[in-house]
């Protein structure tokens, strides 16, 4: 934590952190509401979602008001710089208890919307669940440390979690895929990469202390990188498991398709080769 | 933000600002409630238009406290004046970081109540969402300047976007209203001047310190200007979204308007020209 912050900085991380709590409060809010709109039996990966953004809002009040509480201000009106409290400290360790919750949920959301046979979806969250939690446990030492060695090696031994979590979900969930609408192969796939994109966030934010970049531009720099990750790989990725929901409810029922106004969307994915006459099916 | 408020100006940008979180904190909840009231097809648009005022609910709640606490006052028994507090600023960021979350959602709104073709729906989506987003973020930069120069360039900048959806939404949307029923293509045409009318009143009160207009009163004005367009434009806004959805819902289900005492206004609209005898249908 940098000694002090201009008031530039100081509002950009501000305001950050107060994007983070609406974008997960509303997205949390919205897939609670939105349960209606799909199958009861992917309510459940719905419902796991708006978990996930729930809690993470929670840990982002306490972030905002542990940022707020960690500075102090010489400014009146708007300018000045922010210096550290004394007797007080902004808690990182925020974002590792939420991550520890939420990132194996993030994997079950995935795996439940897919509605896998049982056998296989077991298999899955066996080994997903414990290695998500490992990967997150293990950087928690080397982000606390203040010293290189330690974090360069429990960054390296989060690593080999996180690259065995790649593993199945790009090798063997791709097995899986091919039972699933194509629609829906479309937006699993979409997903993984926004995992793929939006986790690898977070080990380029934990190594800039590593690259020397410690001064208070980097420190604002991870702040804004972990909030714009959360969002992506929380609230943005709950809203895409709740398009698989939906396209999957389409294609298992056309009559729900057709009371949700979706049966459109399902043909244009599902039966448009088949010759069904579209333009019949617009604005019912 | 200016040094000093009299006792009249405080208190009209604290009541303003307690009007606005009652407004957006009970047009959400009643979004919310009244689903049942139309189609399931129209719902999504309702929750959409819940969320908005929500999210908007939330930054208030923020900006109502940001604004008591960058204020003290002398006064004893409702009289004095209040000054700029040391070590604290009213956070005009709240209302960028609301608008960047808002103002696509409320373009979703609109498009998804019309319930059009899928395909055109998408190609409407993907361009008025980054379009808003960047109308958005082109202006914070201008407005967080102290430079006239920099307030006009981004202004400026920020107006293209602008154009570009008052474009779409008025040109490319309105080939599209032909297939809606006519009570619905005046709601449509209703909204459309309602967004054009509020969304007018941004720019004007981004552009008061460049008329010179920089006092306590142009600043009081400002956060009025803000506060009422906010109201129009996400709860009355949201309000006629919910009455397209009705109308909408009366029109592709007789059998639903009968239920739901509004066949007299569907069949005013849809079928008046048939002959039908009106006077039977009302008050069932």
């Amino acid at each position: 934590m940098p000694e002090q912050l201009t008031n530039g900085q100081y509002h950009t991380v501000y305001n950050l952190l107060s994007l983070v709590i609406a974008a997960q409060l509303f997205t949390s809010i919205y897939l609670l509401v939105v349960q209606p709109r799909v199958l009861p039996r992917y309510r459940q990966a719905l419902v796991v979602a708006a978990i996930v953004c729930g809690i993470a809002a929670y840990h982002y009040f306490r972030i905002f008001d542990s940022f707020r509480g960690a500075f102090v201000t010489d400014a009146v009106g708007g300018q000045g710089t922010y210096t550290q409290a004394a007797g007080s400290a902004f808690n990182e360790g925020y974002r590792y208890v939420d991550w520890l919750l939420t990132v194996p949920l993030l994997l079950v959301e995935l795996v439940v919307v897919l509605a896998l046979a049982k056998k296989l979806q077991t298999s899955l969250l066996v080994r997903l669940i414990p290695a998500s939690a490992l990967m997150i446990a293990l950087g928690y030492p080397g982000e606390i440390s203040g010293d290189n060695l330690t974090r360069n090696v429990f960054g390296l031994l989060s690593t080999i979690p996180f690259l065995y979590i790649l593993y199945v979900l790009f090798v063997e969930l791709t097995r899986s895929l091919d039972r699933q609408p194509p629609a829906v192969r479309q937006t699993v796939s979409r997903l993984r990469i926004l995992l793929f994109a939006t986790w690898g966030v977070y080990p380029i934010a934990y190594l800039l202390p590593l690259l020397g970049l410690d001064g208070a531009d980097a420190w604002v720099g991870k702040q804004a990188g972990y909030s714009i990750a959360d969002i992506l790989a929380k609230a943005l990725y709950g809203l895409l498991i709740y398009r698989i929901a939906r396209l999957k409810s389409f294609a298992d029922d056309p009559a729900f398709a057709e009371v949700e106004g979706g049966h459109d969307q399902a043909v244009s994915h599902e039966h448009l080769d088949e010759g069904q006459p579209k333009a019949a099916k617009v604005g019912r």
